[in-house]
């Protein structure tokens, strides 16, 4: 069965999408711990982020680093962080988290509770920077 | 001033070495998260892991790879988690934490103190499956 992020990916499930190319798929974690959190996936459907193959895994980290880039210019913090867990949805996944203290790089703090409106003029201040 | 990661690269400040190449240097965390911790540093100490060009950090993901399979055949875990925060030392690095529960994946957690020849053990055990 296919992965919430291949449906994601594919359209079958809505997201705020940030950016994709040919391989990667860019939107806002809808259970951020800040602001302009980000998930970055690979198109194809791999479990373990180091099973993608040394090309495929080294491209994505260069399309993080794109969307990493425009969240800096976007979205007010310090840095963004980068977090890759990877148990809780089988589709390997890179967190891109701007954070302004490193206590915010936690996940078990209360998520952020956003509204669809808010979640949309995220998406659009850091596609303009992209 | 050099970086406290560049004196451990040089040999001025002791570590226990995990891997190395002409571009990056693995070492054990001396504050680990969990037994097996380690940390990946390009050698050319850049401070922002987003201000390495696209060609290094694609490197050093590849590099991080390699050492985090030797982790998960070394290492009671399920998987080996990635975490970049950056704050604490000035110089890009990426934390290779072998974890059996998400939550230990928390940098506001107690860090475990190991001796010596406990940190020697692990760094033996993780070459070995190199």
């Amino acid at each position: 069965m296919a992965s919430i992020f291949t449906k994601i990916i594919k359209g079958d499930i809505p997201s705020y999408k940030i950016a994709e190319n040919e391989k990667f798929f860019a939107f806002l974690d809808i259970n951020p711990l800040t602001e302009g959190h980000t998930l970055v996936v690979p198109k194809k459907e791999v479990d373990y982020i180091f099973d993608l193959d040394n090309e495929t895994l080294g491209e994505m980290m260069i399309f993080a680093k794109k969307i990493a880039g425009a969240l800096d210019k976007s979205i007010e913090c310090i840095r963004v962080g980068i977090i890759v867990i990877g148990t809780e949805v089988p589709h390997a996944h890179i967190h891109l988290i701007p954070f302004n203290d490193e206590a915010e790089l936690n996940f078990n703090r209360k998520k952020l509770k956003l509204s669809e409106d808010k979640f949309k003029s995220i998406a659009s201040k850091i596609k303009a920077k992209l």
